[in-house]
């Protein structure tokens, strides 16, 4: 079997990891590597260098035709609004489309528009949708025709929380988290004096202070899983660093519980996890030990003077936090081993 | 008038820190240079390449008779459980003594020694000692014979919380206190894997979870300031850059309460500190900004939908936490102005 | 005594450590800050947020008359191009100008035009601008009226190789020098792919190779100091550091020398030179031993296998690699003790 | 077919490379994974927390008799000094050895004892050593039982210097190599002040100047393509990043050469190649680009005004620098394909 693949949005980051990821993929093929803004075809060195000598691919202009014709399933890493004008086209001629933009993620097209001022054009797709986090949504996304991948902060926060939130111990509906990534989260294209390099460099701040897109995206997928809704204040930081995002999140809790048994449930609720590894008891999270891979490394501490639970994750923003993530949607929506193509390790140091 | 100084531990960051506004200092001339661990006498520009040619000074072994001789104040940049023994004969010869140590930070010596694993040998000074952040004690800092200078994560957290704190609008008595410091705070002499360039290099990690030592010290200010008792989570992280910390507080508020109007407070509360610097309604601090100065960058936010507020502070941890706030501390007591010496700017990019 | 001072391009880089410097000198005082780019007025801060505080000075647009009418000289911290239109104005009107670009750095016009690919428009000017750097021109900068402030790869590689050039010692002439520059050498203003913070994070790249537009002002001060004319190959690199330039420079040696012989030449070189420090024998220049200041760290060492020489040299390229070597030249001009507000010393660690 | 693979120094950067690229290899076993220096056992993510969960395999005590028995061949990643000692009781109990030390490299044992102040206890095995890069030595690779594994500096001289050598262009026997290293060329275990994080963080410098002991290194081998004593003066500086080696090379040409023409060459030179990768003509290599792969990326340039040629070529120093390069000869000694489990995408950024 050889699942055919179409990537749209091949020259940024994201782009570039899935084709690193895809091409190391015994099971897909990718036929075509398109983008959206420009007419000139590139050869996949001129994209990406380091990919230099790994495919002849060609990456060419947007070619909708093409697609419906030669692909079983296509990744849109565009940016938000544009997705929802190529998804429907795409599932009507049969193709499945894992979108890794903003465009599906919300289920409330009102919310949607309230935090990206932006009306929405396929409200209608907006149930369908399933959000491409498998370590929550593993049985609607075998059946899915169109996946949300999800933002990468809410991945590494949903992970970090979703054992505790199920144990139904926090004492508060309001959870504090307070993530730093990478810089390579704004992008390749979106140039700024933010991400001039003598800027940032040996710098760190924070940004979007209480107003960060993710915010609603978190609040979804965890009033989901707590079976209430949760509120969350989340404050995103800068890192002066390509790649990673570490979450810290915080929890009061209700009852008195060890450190032990709260461990102890983190190790059952990620015991059948291919990605998620919870670090030995007591040992912090580190970047460095995620970069370029699928993995999550998460671990769960209390404060026992505050009772307030203290869970970390990290994650690769372009690999977890998109790219690896969006292909691990794909191996379960196609039937496959869930890690196929998808063990490549870390790089460390 | 020229006040003598001398510095034992002047090999460290600290210790070069010291030095380097010192030189700068137009009241104060530093008469000697010592350190704790060896016989060896070096030069300044061996001990720190950057300060060559800017002073004839050597650095000595440790030489109490000599400070007790010569100096009206000495800045001790020693390991805590050094300036337990050091101080009382200083104070006895009648030299005043800044600790940059933990050791009389603590008011209450118990807790000094469940915190740091250590008998304190000096605990008839514990009640004099004057906590030496200026911006909270700055009346007892002027008669101090001892002063206690704060540790570089406290001093970020009280600047960011205190007007609040004032405020009494806190719904809760717990406070949760992130923050990410440069690795300059791990000193110069403990070589570890840890800060080994190639592991440290692109990554991030958190550190003393829920047990760092910092930990009673914000207590016990947060408690005098707030008038009751307060109790913090907190939880540092290291950042891969050399210097600075950044602090992201959260406090939960009781009552609505409009961000103008708290930003408000923010700035009349610091409005006649000259090393605090409320930035301008919603700009959030950065690290850069304070890098090599006496300066701490503060501003306050408020998460609305959830009624939070989110308090930053940024400080160069070896200037404003720990060197130059040392020196604004022996401004005060010899009767100077208190910026004396001490506008030196940041350096940036 | 107040030199009264104008800045043109004051949101640069470079402006803001004209800024950061000027604002330590006892002896000057900034009249003007002003931009060529916009109408808009700006305080200090929204332009340097790191020198927040440090004054009350507000950056304006450009405006001849009030220099003309204000000051007694003016830095150009412009655009090449830029300031061949400014220069012969102000001169007129009796303003010293000293230029931070490269318009009068070159003694020959058609050189200019061949290597900046631009008409030069004041050509009268250029047998009097003269090229400001102190080690070298020190006796025609105290009358110049119109100085030519050196790029920054020059005045590392010239002060690196000066004293053996002078000894006449060098079998070739010509001479391979290898550079690494931190990223702020490309400016505040012009973003590019290249400067953004995930490209160069843990990158180095060599980048105009055989073609960078600071050879021929390197070879034109290098042939005036041996006597002859000399050649050179110029490769500049970008290190993913903010600031500092580390130049290694070879020259292939005539006769044998000793090792000790060529060193104690460069102590008597540089003996009388305030801001050019010759380490120690044997210890090779490090970058962060300048950061911040106006110094040249700068060794030799002889490859006694192959009797090839190796000249080091590292300087802050924002700093005595523009902003403080230009204030250095004011001093000069001025009848100032050269060193006057110039002894910041470096930020290390 | 699977070759059964040992690995002894397991815990270093060097070894876990190894584990890194053998757990991709779809004809290699890792059978076991030894360390000199301990008693203990250890889990492979306690030793390389970012390879956690791709292996059970345990790192044991250095076991002589196990890799007698077990192994096909023996990675060995000490320091220099112990191969010495372990590979002829290797060889002789018919295990092929690949030793990543510098024992077997020079072929001369008194050039060894001046560089490596080492007296050499394995003598009889330096003629059969092969000095193993593939891109020179390919043929005798084939039927070698000990590969002299080359040291990274010259892995990144060599290549870059090969096609040019073998044209005879070269007007003088004397070369320069200005090269730039990340610090994991240090090693793992080795702490020192010199590569704790706030000493390097920001810096850059050069180190070991005229007496890398990589020269001789160097120098055999280009003495050996180019057909004749060639010397070359070897600057090895620190690029403050984990890793990659730049190395910038200067050779004077004899006759005047097109650039093309040169460039023509080297694109010949390794066309069949499949990890040296010729960057179109004017592109200059950078680190990120080959950063986590066994590929070289290299260019040529010259600079027509002095006649000087320029090589420049990158590499991971820990991958074809080291670990990837050596798996490249096991490849090449079992008869495999030679890119065999070697095509792991570099990441970036």
């Amino acid at each position: 079997m050889s699942i055919k693949v179409g990537i749209v949005g091949a020259t940024g980051y994201t782009g570039g990891e899935l084709v690193r990821f895809l091409l190391h993929h015994p099971e897909a093929e990718i036929v075509h590597l398109m983008r959206l803004t420009s007419e000139a075809e590139l050869t996949l060195e001129q994209v990406h260098p380091h990919l230099h000598r790994l495919s002849q691919l060609k990456c060419i202009p947007m070619n909708e035709e093409a697609l419906a014709r030669d692909v079983d399933v296509v990744f849109l890493a565009v940016p938000h609004g544009a997705a929802m004008n190529i998804a429907p086209r795409l599932l009507e001629a049969g193709v499945r489309v894992i979108d890794l933009s903003a465009d599906f993620r919300l289920k409330d097209a009102r919310e949607f528009e309230v935090w990206y001022h932006t009306k929405h054009g396929a409200t209608h797709l907006l149930k369908e949708a399933v959000y491409g986090l498998p370590e929550v949504h593993r049985e609607e996304i075998r059946d899915a025709r169109l996946i949300a991948n999800p933002g990468c902060y809410p991945i590494s926060a949903i992970i970090a929380l979703m054992p505790l939130l199920k144990m139904k111990i926090a004492r508060s509906k309001h959870i504090l988290i307070d993530s730093k990534s990478g810089i390579s989260g704004a992008g390749r294209t979106k140039l700024s004096i933010d991400y001039h390099y003598p800027e940032m460099f040996g710098d760190f701040k924070p940004y979007g202070i209480a107003s960060h897109r993710h915010t609603p995206e978190i609040e979804q997928e965890l009033s989901l899983i707590a079976g209430e809704k949760i509120s969350v204040t989340f404050t995103p930081h800068l890192l002066p660093v390509s790649r990673g995002i570490l979450t810290t999140a915080y929890v009061q809790l209700e009852n008195k519980i060890s450190p032990a048994e709260l461990y102890e449930a983190y190790v059952q609720a990620y015991s059948n996890e291919p990605f998620v590894r919870v670090l030995p008891m007591g040992v912090a999270p580190r970047l460095k030990s995620v970069i370029g891979s699928n993995f999550c490394d998460v671990n769960i501490f209390v404060d026992e003077r505050t009772n307030c639970a203290i869970a970390i994750s990290v994650i690769d923003n372009l690999a977890k936090g998109a790219a690896s993530n969006a292909i691990q949607n794909m191996n379960i929506m196609f039937g496959l081993d869930e890690c196929c193509g998808l063990l490549l390790p870390a790089i460390s140091p």
